[in-house]
């Protein structure tokens, strides 16, 4: 049994000439859902619908689905289709929940300064982006355009493609069960259906600039990559752990009823060079903190909503360049003896996660392609 | 000929029973689209497959009605419908364009410092918000819970009902026809279909400590209100203003091609009584320059995408109350007697706005219910 075998990731795939529809990765094939299992719901261009039928139908189906592949029919090679954007993304909302990443970026971006503010030990920080630029992975990345700060204090910002362009590797929690308006988000495992890679490509120079006083904006909404494969929270059991002591402790509705820490290994290559490993299981905040801080105001979630976790950084192993190169201060070198501080045109970024028990979440890809 | 017969706003509107369709108000009746016009797409449940359709259909489309509506069939009494919220929103995006507001907010929240910040003058500052939860006019305003700042530095924060619930007026704009990723978007009114009124409820005792370093999330992300109608641009012609004068010149890309600026009167009323009266035409940052910076960066804007322009705020007429009160230390005095710094429940607040040549954008307007 491959490792994909167990996890039996949903994923939206087509064939020339035919429409979208749903499947599920077996090893390197895809399961064609819709002829498998002869429901509608995966007849659909997109998770979303399946997605909205919640958690019994989510477990019936994955367990119809690993019967479904041990017969070996409507096994299609995954090298014979296309993969799509698997989900209609709603909200997209981004945490910053590596202790690691909020100090190393503190000390970056606010020298001098104490590198965590007053609120982040309190509450998960995040922040909204743009869902309509969430793409899947293999979608060329364009290196954007934009203001880049004034080179003296008081000067003028110069325009032109971001010189500092970079990864940020995180993973993402995708909703299936809504909320309603003014009430609060039940048990994490009520409402999220799976877990994706996510790669928050953020132009540091664009967003030095423009980040204050209302946050990331035109330096992070080109583009959000994401892995074709939603992996469901049930195939996830064995990667479970406590995530690590919080000191203040949070206030009560943040408080952990049940261990959402997960046991990811990411890797981070550049143009096929591991450059770190950064580990999920450290994240100070943990999903289900997340969920309940997004909808303790009353906000409500809906079916295709993404929230990422924030840059997963490790002591070692940071998620993003702009720490392991200390904002460009100290270029690394890859195999072929190119130095690197930030991305190049034409650079490949891939990210990985694998559970210790060997489930793989699949990989999220994308190069770099020229500005215009 | 009445204001609004003349300004044909756009709605989405339902009779007991009957589905929702598209309706176009004429006065205080609303002519029934798909019944006068024999078209499908005004048998949607919201104007995006319209709005899609670009700027000829749209022309189109308003000589038609504007002719069915002057037979008098397929019109219905405005009290026999229900209006609801006329557009599916795609992306959410809140600026800051009014250099008052800019202002009078940093020197509230970042006393002792320059209150604009070095980019203020070099592009429209903006953040995305919570798609999700934007709301029709009418919907009841729930007072979110939340973290309130310590009392004192360094302290624990409190948790519960916002304590300084606040309004703030802004005008919002739709777009119809999309761009591409990767691509920077053509004229403003090749894309944008119309405009709205925005109440962009705040809760500011959980934005000023949530909001740093990533910008306001749960402050505002529990309802943003928008008016039932959608005010075609065609029928803003004789409200374009030139945009005030600019200093530094902007870059290129955001240097104006055409008057953007809009002649509109806006009112705030609590309860029915109105507290401020700001004006839109000063607005620092016109919307042709927010669509211009949206899209440089190569970030795509779809059929649906909402972007307001941020609290209007006259010196004399804030479109918010923490600048009426300067931050509560003022308290105004409503005609009952009852003062008031922030919102208390039991409130209701409505925005209106009108043309010089008295073209009404309908109201946005929603009352205050307790915290659960």
């Amino acid at each position: 049994m491959t490792p994909a075998r167990r996890g039996l990731p949903y994923g939206v795939f087509s064939r020339p000439g035919e429409p979208r529809r749903v499947g599920v990765r077996v090893g390197d094939q895809v399961l064609d859902l819709a002829a498998a299992l002869g429901d509608e719901v995966f007849a659909a261009p997109v998770l979303n619908p399946f997605m909205a039928l919640g958690r019994v139908a989510w477990r019936e189906a994955r367990e119809r689905a690993a019967e479904a592949a041990r017969t070996g029919d409507h096994l299609l090679p995954l090298d014979a289709v296309t993969l799509h954007l698997p989900i209609e993304v709603a909200d997209y909302v981004d945490f910053y929940a590596s202790l690691e990443h909020a100090t190393n970026l503190g000390r970056i971006l606010r020298p001098g300064e104490e590198p965590l503010k007053p609120n982040w030990r309190h509450l998960p920080v995040g922040y909204h982006g743009r869902s309509g630029t969430v793409v899947v992975s293999g979608t060329p990345i364009r290196r954007p355009c934009g203001q880049r700060p004034p080179s003296t204090p008081g000067g003028r910002p110069s325009f032109g493609p971001s010189l500092r362009l970079d990864l940020e590797a995180e993973v993402g929690f995708v909703v299936g069960t809504p909320t309603r308006l003014g009430e609060r988000a039940g048990a994490f495992e009520d409402h999220v259906f799976g877990v994706t890679l996510v790669n928050d490509w953020s132009a540091r120079d664009i967003q030095a600039w423009e980040y204050v006083p209302l946050g990331p904006f035109l330096g992070k909404s080109f583009a959000t990559s994401v892995s074709p494969w939603i992996t469901p929270l049930d195939a996830l059991e064995g990667a479970r752990v406590e995530g690590p002591p919080q000191e203040p402790e949070p206030p009560a509705y943040l408080r952990r009823a049940a261990p959402w820490g997960l046991d990811l290994a990411l890797r981070v290559q550049i143009n096929g060079e591991t450059v770190a490993e950064p580990p999920y299981r450290d994240m100070y905040w943990t999903p289900d903190q997340m969920l309940a801080h997004l909808t303790v105001n009353g906000a409500s979630v809906r079916t295709g909503d993404l929230f990422a976790s924030g840059t997963v950084s490790g002591p070692r192993d940071p998620g993003s360049l702009v720490e392991l190169t200390r904002n460009g201060a100290e270029p690394f070198k890859l195999a072929d003896g190119a130095a690197r501080t930030f991305l190049e045109d034409g650079d490949t970024v891939t990210l990985t996660a694998t559970t210790r028990d060997g489930i793989c979440l699949g990989e999220v890809s994308g190069t770099v392609v020229p500005a215009t």
